[in-house]
């Protein structure tokens, strides 16, 4: 039986995991309930996000447990007290999520049972906007039920994978030692999100040679006047975490995002357009099917007329 | 001084290279011949693509000099006779053209000097779409101008370079042994558009474990009831490469591509597609700066209104 969103996020915000947890899928797998929750869902306040990002096996999860550690005991993220931590567990290329993210949880053993910290694996969504909508809509039904932080784990670093990690407010890469190669496919896509680059498993042979690539990169491009600094950490023995977590914190507090207001701002441009041009790609997908694109496609194909004519037709 | 398209469209087609480059760069820079060139382009058949992508140094130069060869030796593409080949050689990741693609030119040593064979950087393109969109184009110019086979070679394997591949009607990914890594970040996008595997500099260590490596993302999944093929080259001695133009033929052949007709509606639907998102993507970049889009920022950021709603309301 389905239940109302209303009903659901009142129990949410007094501590239901179970209504929290129905209130998610609701917007990752669309249906009757999903325009009403996103309603309710923003009309409290979005909570800081944190994105993880990095290569399978690069220690994402334990990194982020002592994120959680740290920010537990921070009590805050500048003007934002944080009391309660969601976790979100993202693997795009896997449409079965599976091992990998149950392995995950099993990983975050500290927090595992902690009651301040809340703990969701994603999979794909198969409606309007796939997971690059579905990721933010859960942020801020995490938001709406009193979470003022989210962690966003996300597996690779390929294309989809640094679009969902740049819904965050601060974006971190996540490598290791000798594994430059795994950053360089998509250094382009890399730099224009990474706020911050984490070179975990730092005793690890070869950490010379990484932070050399990497600062390599960051050479090649400045945006918005922000270097992403690199930092190292063990997080199996937690050395470098208060680092890391210092690093997060002055990147928020340059972008002034710590401030409500401005949060806010940025926020619900970044959200505004993703369902933009989710709406718009949909419009463009049903307008492949139809009639008159099947015509235009013949005309092109045989009778000398162009795609440039045949796209000012289709959307008038 | 700038010409009118039609004129040198006419010089092209006798065989002026500076004309046909004039005409390239119309498409690739947009402005006031833009459109023209596009309106006679599109009026003659459009070539067989062949896309060769992967990493920098993995021998992609080298390959296309040697397929060249073979195209040029067997005188078709199914029905589309072959006189006269084009290499289109996108590196999307460098605004400044520079060493590395003068240096594939001089690598195409057979070639560069051969009268049937035509070479072509291309750069980042300013306007409406990027490079999406002026590849496919300067492709069609490539046609008007008689080149019947073009072989557009794109540096790196993340997504928009994988994407630019995928213009192509059979799109080979060409790796190097032990270099199964390069793969991994991007292995989803890869998946989907690669029609051949090529291991080149076959001869060096590691090519079972990257043969393995490869399958094992083979079994991932097919795409159309194709699986793509895997095969081995030693470019710089020829090994391989007459395998590697079957498997090319065969693929066409597969898809029913040498057939004129059916070839022209499968390349026109996927230029309408690029040209329709680029389209409408640009009017969402332009509903960003409005005064509509910073009302429904602040009523999302503060009034509790949804991005969902705003999209409804901008798009109206």
């Amino acid at each position: 039986m389905t239940r109302e969103p209303a009903i659901l996020l009142d129990e949410a915000r007094e501590g239901s995991r179970a209504a929290l947890a129905r209130l998610i899928t609701y917007v990752e797998s669309g249906g009757q309930h999903h325009r009403e929750t996103i309603r309710l869902a923003y009309r409290h306040h979005a909570p800081y996000v944190i994105g993880i990002t990095g290569p399978p096996g690069a220690g994402k999860s334990t990194l982020t447990d002592q994120l959680v550690t740290a920010a537990l005991a921070a009590g805050s993220v500048g003007e934002i007290p944080v009391a309660k931590i969601a976790v979100v567990c993202v693997d795009p290329s896997s449409p079965f999520t599976g091992g990998a993210i149950l392995g995950d949880r099993v990983r975050m053993q500290s927090h595992s049972t902690d009651p301040r910290v809340y703990i969701r694996s994603m999979a794909t969504r198969g409606h309007l906007g796939g997971l690059s909508l579905a990721v933010p809509d859960a942020i801020r039904v995490l938001g709406a039920a009193g979470f003022s932080l989210v962690i966003v784990e996300t597996v690779g670093v390929g294309q989809m994978e640094v679009d969902i990690a740049a819904t965050a407010d601060t974006t971190v890469i996540v490598t290791n030692p000798g594994w430059g190669d795994s950053m360089q496919a998509n250094k382009a896509g890399l730099l224009e999100v990474a706020d911050l680059f984490v070179i975990n498993k730092a005793d690890r042979p070869g950490l010379r040679e990484t932070v050399r690539d990497l600062e390599q990169m960051l050479d090649l491009g400045e945006r918005d006047g922000w270097r992403p600094a690199i930092t190292t950490t063990v997080a199996a023995d937690g050395t470098g975490c208060a680092r890391l977590w210092e690093l997060i914190i002055s990147h928020a507090i340059d972008r002034g995002l710590p401030n409500r207001e401005q949060h806010a701002e940025r926020r619900a441009a970044g959200e505004i357009d993703r369902v933009l041009t989710a709406v718009v790609s949909h419009r463009v997908h049903e307008l492949h099917g139809g009639a008159d694109f099947t015509r235009w496609v013949h005309d092109v194909a045989s009778a000398g007329a162009n795609p440039y004519d045949a796209a000012d037709e289709l959307l008038r």
